[in-house]
């Protein structure tokens, strides 16, 4: 019988499952371990903390440190877990200089990720940047008091959001990015293009297949040196301050260090009770790999709602429950200038790589009723496995309504719906809300005729 | 084989079943034939030309009269279709007092609704109309140009979203509501007191749980006479016009006196195939009953959304196709005075009139992270059989994304999910868009907790 568990992190994954086997069991033993010195915060509501649309970063940690206490839960923040021992299930800690120690029946990595470094010259130079810690945003939120100009490199998710969060707070921000497009991990190319020219509309400068070779200047940057890796040309951005935001890696240091199994995609490989190869040992959130949903192929989740759903599993099962998580499908969504970018499933790339042909239904439509005052326009994309005609994934961009109708898509691959039946999906219709075919049942009704269903 | 095809009614439900006849079949002779003289316009957008949210007249018209005949489609307007001869397959019209005969191999009842009209007195008055055709909103239109005061008798979709034009139209406006909440054709008591909170708040003045007695007044109204159900009080409203909007009835004088069979939802009874008892004869739209998707039922549609997918449905076979309609879900949502209500499959009512025992999980909860700003507070209910755990139905209120959210109930229910698969749901996660646990998974893990599931 469990009686002890230790959960290390306390992020989304690390909070969420400490909460939940605390639920399920009112008598085991928790204890929680943060390396940074603060309880669980949100992570993806730091960019919003630079622009104001978070009020203060109180207002983003959704766990004050005091409410441990009354969970009955011990919660050890700023302290750095050092070593685990497998066999005497003995984990060693440090705090203020002094080694402890504390024993687990059932273990939890909630470690998530950190940012990976690209080979860029003057990344150890003050003023340069991640933004990934609630340090990192408080310091970036006192940047943007004194300075003029900032460059992000990385146009993923982070990197817009912060790029965004500069511009609002009237800074001339340029983005650097290696690949020929924005957000290619989330959405295809012709996606992204309209992605990219509502931000330029909007006051962004972004750099699109360009590597960022070297940070100039002596202690802090001056200027970023930039080559588009096309024509060749070199160029120079000045910028006051610089963000690297080029993705994150799995923190999976301990986990190995104790004989933990690491998957393909570098994360510490899980089943479906989020247990790892050692019994007992569990891993959620950004640390962990598990399965992609459609193909069952590993994939580290990397996302906010897969890391709650996992810690939850985690959680409940270290504690002595049996529940499984279903696999991830990774929606993903996201609002800058106030366009709404949401994707699930496979992109074509990620089709490409899970070796799954598709086909697919596009279509340009609009949120409400042609007739009807201030639709916006809606650009959808459906994607169908070519054998079976089994949706595997969709994008939709537009400036509204474009995320709460990717839910439907989600929904639909998790139910392992065919175009048939979304063409069959009995949308909701009202002129102020939307036309009687869907944008949506739209596009699958154009894939339907190509898969001749 | 089918040579002829001839589709009476031109809404919405008639226009999409000539034209999905007219794209299966490229040469089968189509004729429509419409009573009014218009070709298909949207009904539902009606209201929104008082208020001007629709541009003009015009812009409601979904079809074009030219387009008929670029289609190969004998389109007659403003011609009523006076007799049928089922043996012969002959039909009857007349057309500027000449009457003319057609021969049909199939035949397609789109025939609509009408206003059933409540036992009131002065109901023959001059300005005091419906709002179920073009000319009714004319007319009304030109009201709110000179009058001061209405009166709308009936609080569902259609009175209420009449009642808010007139409204924003400067008008004073009292909605009389006979039952003792507005809107119960689609949502619960406590959801509708909601919305009439609001749009009392908004300068509605709502009388419900009243009857509408009387229209005072010499040619034309000059007041209501209601009395309270309860208290028996009886007051007198001012009016300088009235609609009456309590329901409706399926129009089926022609389809009875041929031999088609009425079902117990007064509507024409049709099979998967939108095919009455009679071979080659199908109705769909408001005229048709077919089944409710959860029971199968019996169940008029009432709904564009209905109308169009089972037109399709019925115009495909009418051409020689091979097509099923798979029941009617009943997704209903509008917006009034910026607040989204939405419904899909049972209410409280329906639950009960059904017969199935349901199990609720209610959530009060916002549709952003609680530490983002502009978060609209949103009101979830999900329905569930009580036996199998199978979700049967929801309703949302909110300021936004109440609607988009109906939209994964209603495929929920189509997909046959329960409370577990819903708890499962992935929803998308952004802080400017929604948080990690959406307001509707925490719905149905409250309900998964009751169904011990």
């Amino acid at each position: 019988m469990v009686e002890k568990i230790i959960v290390i992190g306390c992020g989304a994954a690390g909070a969420t499952a400490a909460l939940q086997a605390r639920k399920f069991n009112r008598q085991v033993e928790i204890s929680i371990f943060n390396s940074e010195p603060y309880s669980q915060y949100s992570r993806c509501g730091l960019p919003y903390t630079i622009s104001g649309k978070v009020g203060s970063f109180e207002d983003l940690v959704l766990m004050p440190p005091d409410n441990w206490g009354a969970l009955n839960i011990d919660a050890h923040l700023g302290v750095t877990v050092t070593n685990i021992d497998p066999k005497s299930k003995e984990l060693v800690f440090s705090s203020a200089g002094d080694e402890s120690t504390l024993n687990y029946d059932a273990l939890v990595f909630a470690t998530g990720a950190e940012n990976a470094d690209p080979p860029i010259k003057g990344l150890d130079k003050k003023r340069v940047y991640g933004l990934r810690t609630l340090d990192d945003a408080k310091a970036l939120s006192a940047e943007v008091n004194k300075a003029k100009t900032a460059v992000v490199i990385g146009g993923g998710l982070v990197g817009m959001e912060a790029a965004e969060a500069f511009h609002e707070r009237g800074l001339e921000v340029t983005v650097v990015e290696f690949l020929p497009h924005i957000l290619l991990a989330m959405v295809d190319s012709d996606m992204a293009a309209i992605v990219e020219e509502h931000c330029e509309e909007h006051g962004l400068k972004i750099l699109t297949n360009t590597a960022a070779q070297e940070i100039k200047g002596k202690d802090s940057p001056q200027s970023v040196v930039v080559q588009n890796r096309e024509t060749h040309e070199v160029s120079e951005i000045p910028a006051d301050f610089v963000v690297v935001a080029t993705g994150v890696r799995p923190v999976t240091t301990l986990a190995e260090k104790m004989g933990v199994e690491i998957g393909k995609s570098r994360g510490i490989k899980t089943d479906d009770k989020m247990m790892t190869n050692i019994d007992q040992v569990y891993a959620c959130g950004d640390c962990a790999e598990n399965v992609e949903f459609i193909t069952r192929a590993p994939m580290a989740g990397g996302l906010g709602t897969v890391a709650v759903r996992q810690a939850r599993v985690a959680g409940i099962n270290a504690a002595g429950g049996d529940v499984t998580f279903p696999g991830i499908v990774g929606a993903k969504v996201t609002k800058l200038f106030g366009l709404e970018i949401a994707s699930t499933g496979f992109t074509d790339d990620m089709a490409q790589r899970f070796e799954v042909p598709v086909v697919k239904g596009s279509m340009k439509g609009s949120t409400k009723p042609p007739y009807y005052i201030g639709g916006k326009e809606l650009k959808v994309k459906t994607f169908y496995n070519k054998e079976t005609g089994k949706l595997v994934g969709g994008q939709l961009i537009g400036e509204e309504d474009a995320a709460m109708r990717l839910n439907v898509l989600t929904l639909g691959i998790q139910q392992n719906i065919d175009a048939s039946e979304l063409f069959d999906f009995e949308n909701c219709y009202a002129p102020a809300i939307c036309d009687t075919w869907d944008p949506l049942v739209s596009s699958a009704d154009a894939a339907r005729r190509r898969l001749k269903m």
